[in-house]
């Protein structure tokens, strides 16, 4: 946790907030800190800046905090990830938020298991709960937006051109002959397939769509790892 | 499982193999294949090509196999990295794995629990599997070698310089002054530390082996995240 993100309902005062649970815990057993300790804090959605702790018993703690630095640049990425299995989610939308993309899309594809869509993991408090630990880490307060679109064909074909209008946009194809290609300063879209990738079907139509197919040569990778990769290749 | 990794103990002719246990499974029930099926596969440490399915049975499989094909190049990339809890390891070791590195110290750091040295995950056996997983990801078939440096100083008073000459050096290091660089063509060797980071001690240490500190921004990457982010960005 190198921020501490503080939400409306942590406000008592209008410099002044109050922690219980799990971020008054971090601080008092993780980070040993006591009265008078200056620690880096963020409003959700908004500014960061520093609080100083003036109150700090058991199970709770109060600061005053003064916010006055804007948040570190977005990625100027908008996200489509074929749903990865929840275990893995957990971590790329952790990844992806510590990275800085603030538009997701998690998209159907023919190799994503039906299951994966019932997990509880995609309501939206528990997708949120992932966001903030990525910003926590990131020292970042901007929370990317999450849509889920079950359905792959209405979803490229009603909804996509919409969101990739002006943007560059990328498949990431294994075997494109394609490479990816050396940071853009202009928006992208860049859609990322399942572990086997997106069948040809599924390609051609976000082809249709304007996205052109990218490689990142021989290896094939895992798609956690894809991540990380194709968001740092593509961002200056 | 995008490559079948064969080892000197599966052949039983000089293009014949014969294959049992999890290999053999994933094969009959995973890719569901038969005999005369064409799988990809790779001498560890040796070429690849292509293997024909000739018999199977619930327990074995035998194919005939044909090796001429180089595997991928290795990424020009010596990893230092301080020894992570022992499930990111895993997770890590993969993903370097899969994206090429060969030569990888395990290094210790103030911030490193003690307890991760006494890891079962850190026998040979283990680490290599951990290794296979990653290049039956990334068709690739060169093995990385492991080192294991439990003491900061003497290994970096002894053995650094000698890993390090020869190849720009870098320490990944949140608030350094220096940006990540571009891609590199000379052989580099890249330090990442613990989470929470190196301290300054050891900083120093680098930088007396030649070690520049790079940061990657404001923001703070998680050691999984980092790892490869810093590796994609430094190879072409």
């Amino acid at each position: 946790m190198n921020l501490i993100l503080l939400n409306k309902e942590d406000f008592v005062g209008q410099n002044l907030v109050r922690l219980s649970g799990r971020r008054q815990e971090h601080i008092l057993k993780i980070q040993r800190a006591e009265i008078g300790a200056r620690l880096r804090v963020g409003e959700i959605n908004g500014l960061q800046g520093i609080g100083e702790i003036i109150s700090l018993g058991e199970h709770e703690l109060e600061m005053n905090i003064q916010l006055d630095q804007q948040p570190p640049e977005a990625l100027p990425i908008t996200l489509l990830l074929a749903l990865p299995r929840p275990k893995m989610l957990k971590r790329i939308l952790q990844s992806v938020s510590s990275l800085g993309v603030k538009q997701i899309y998690l998209i159907n594809s023919y190799r994503v298991d039906k299951s994966f869509w019932g997990s509880p993991l995609l309501q939206p408090e528990k997708l949120q709960e992932q966001l903030l630990l990525g910003l926590e880490q990131a020292r970042d307060t901007r929370l990317a937006e999450i849509h889920l679109c079950p359905r792959f064909k209405p979803f490229v074909e009603d909804e996509l051109p919409g969101i990739a209008k002006g943007t560059t946009a990328y498949v990431a194809h294994p075997g494109a002959e394609t490479p990816c290609p050396s940071p853009l300063t202009q928006k992208t879209t860049l859609a990322i397939g399942p572990e086997g990738g997106f069948i040809p079907y599924e390609v051609e139509k976000l082809q249709h769509c304007g996205f052109l197919p990218i490689s990142l040569g021989e290896r094939i990778l895992r798609v956690e790892t894809a991540v990380p990769v194709l968001l740092s290749r593509l961002t200056p």
